[in-house]
């Protein structure tokens, strides 16, 4: 069954990777306005993934990020309106010119082909990843948490109605409709037909992924993010970037799980991290030239283990660890982060350009919360996944991370010398 | 064994990422005068590994590969200095600018950090591999065909010399100095310290690394490559590029296997390329449309079959098919071709652009040779290897290739809203 998927994929790629962004556009308006049209489908379906996911126990946190709504999907539709005005990267010249061989040569953006996107269960992802990969003229199979597998299929149904109305192919966005697992393997496996695979969701998806799949994988989403609190940093300041970086949205990858504090001014901002945090309601996990300092404070704080440090909280908890200089907070980072997002607070510039230099993460940080790694907010217009490896793409994916490029070479019946 | 090598290979990328160009070019120009000066050393583990591989009975031509003389010493040497005058891609700027929500952003270029490269017995290799990987401030961890591991070793022990007498650490260029092949499996899985592997050989070993790397990998250097022979092409130009495609140098994966011939000129083409494949030593393998038409020249001919159309001579032989039209050309590639380099030979501007849109190879050519493909034809100085995969890199790998970039932004005790 996926390998017929794949084959129908490829071949619907050929044909959207040559329409115009005026043509692509179109298909989206008309995804946007069956998502209007035609909620009562999809609402029917997400309400039996809803009632299956009750009786399966599942938590009133889970279920709710599972159940759509008419407002839900309103959005979702505003969201796809959202994409028709992103820029089209497909057909840019990247560079080129007259080579002395003769050959006028131009490297062109072009599609990727076939993506391959593994999800949770965000039934709006479906909506979301689909109209990224249409906008760049790829086609994509889509795998989503096998919780929402009719709401999904529901949704796939919707966007195949309105390709064909625009004389395309089914093929062109396909949604594995079932929730068995052993897809998933077979899904990692169609090289011949995938040209990438991004997985979206814990670590053991992405780990499954990295040894198993003979696809390129975007491995990414884990974030163990730091933020470094220098001697010179000023203690207002820096008490309110954590805060926001801890606590404006916990469970996102992107919030910070270690405060690596400089020791020259620990005695002086332990204690009054300790007010600020037992206000916010966040528990500290302290090393051992810390907790004594924090321990006389109002935080709950416990004793933190290796283990901790390389764990991703997602909730209202916080490394502390009390570091000798800015070299040994860079060590830190670089044995226990994720290469994801991490900062540094700091009123010396030379710090804040060694820190730069030196930290080897997706998105580094001065003066800022780790929060901002965001497609959204790197100006990008969107976001696909964020990626933590380096190939290919590094930190949050844009509509550029869904292409590739070829090169033109245009001779005069030339021939290598 | 393995993991004390990535261990340090990974330490050593954290200083050579802050290397200035002058540094690293500094370094290189150590190794050129090593190998220049120390060339004895080498020479002798080489002719120990001639003496071994002559044993085994290794052919004359591969012996030649595999050989080193003071003549292509210096050659070694003198493209280490070229290395030298290419430019640094390390620390541009690639875009960036002032975001509203306050911060500036900037998207730098870096090193990957740690590169893998598995190659065959070539000698050259290893020094030409690391010169590129330290002139944009990479480690690498390299492993040479079994046959030439005593050269290998002997060239990567005078590269350490030249490291350290600057200071660095001998973590930076290591080679594996050991014939056994189980140390390519553990190399594959060293996903904690390796940042990107490029397989330099044939289809066997990147079938191996796609199926069990778990670092990132760049498959590439399969080159099944067709031209495409238009109704409106000259005969004889299309002969001149032709016979060049082929036979500029057969053994090269960019060179022509599969000849596509429109079928309104066929019987005007065939019989004078019959004439000129005879001149030339060309044996054809013919398909059923062609076969009559070649049978009655002097050419050699055979009758091609399907397995041919995917295979990689990399000798005299050329595959000769009768298509109905362009898109059955376009057709056929996509289905038998490796996405290398894919060539047109027309006179009509439209079908040259239909070709160009609608082929998704690597490098695809308008009135040229298919023996373009190569980084020093490119114009880009150098060449890491090719790669006929999509992500990352694709086509002829230059310096760019062995980077990846970091976003960096700068704030002012900035929090996302």
């Amino acid at each position: 069954m996926l390998e017929e998927m794949g084959k129908a994929a490829k071949a619907a790629s050929y044909q959207l990777s040559v329409l115009s962004t005026e043509q692509k556009n179109q298909v989206l308006l008309t995804i946007a306005d069956h998502l209007d049209a035609r909620s009562a489908e999809i609402l029917a379906a997400n309400a039996l993934d809803l009632a299956d996911a009750r009786q399966n126990g599942m938590s009133d946190a889970l279920l709710d990020r599972l159940a759509l709504n008419p407002t839900r999907l309103q959005g979702i539709a505003d969201d796809v309106r959202q994409v028709c005005r992103l820029s089209d990267p497909v057909g840019q010249l990247i560079d080129g010119g007259q080579l002395d061989n003769g050959l006028r040569i131009e490297r062109r953006r072009v599609p990727l082909g076939v993506v391959g996107v593994i999800y949770e269960a965000r039934p709006n992802v479906t909506v979301d990843v689909a109209s990224l990969c249409l906008k760049t003229g790829n086609a994509v199979i889509l795998r989503g948490g096998k919780e929402t597998w009719r709401t999904n299929g529901a949704t796939g149904r919707l966007i195949q109605a309105a390709l064909q109305q625009h004389g395309l192919p089914a093929g062109a966005v396909q949604v594995i409709e079932s929730p068995d697992r052993a897809l998933v393997s077979q899904l990692l496996k169609l090289d011949h037909y995938v040209d990438m695979l991004i997985p979206r969701g814990g670590a053991d998806l992405h780990k499954l992924c990295r040894e198993q799949s003979t696809i390129p994988v975007i491995t990414g989403g884990i974030g163990v993010c730091h933020i470094y609190v220098d001697i010179s940093a000023e203690r207002e300041a820096a008490l309110k970037v954590i805060v926001n970086a801890k606590k404006q949205r916990p469970s996102a990858c992107n919030s910070v799980e270690t405060l690596l504090v400089h020791e020259a001014i620990a005695a002086d901002f332990l204690p009054v991290l300790s007010l600020r945090m037992a206000q916010e309601g966040i528990k500290l996990h302290a090393d051992a030239r810390s907790f004594p300092l924090l321990h006389q404070g109002p935080a709950k704080v416990e004793t933190v283990n290796e283990a901790d440090y390389r764990h991703e909280w997602l909730s209202l908890d916080l490394n502390v660890k009390v570091v000798a200089d800015i070299d040994q907070a860079i060590t830190h980072i670089r044995e226990h982060g994720t290469q994801h997002s991490d900062a540094i607070l700091t009123r010396d510039i030379r710090n804040a350009d060694h820190f730069v230099n030196e930290v080897d993460s997706s998105a580094v940080y001065v003066n800022a919360s780790t929060r901002f790694t965001d497609g959204g907010q790197f100006g990008l217009g969107a976001e696909v996944a964020v990626s933590t490896q380096k190939l290919h793409a590094r930190g949050p994916m844009g509509l550029e991370a869904l292409t590739t490029y070829k090169w033109i070479a245009w001779g005069d019946d030339s021939i290598r010398a």
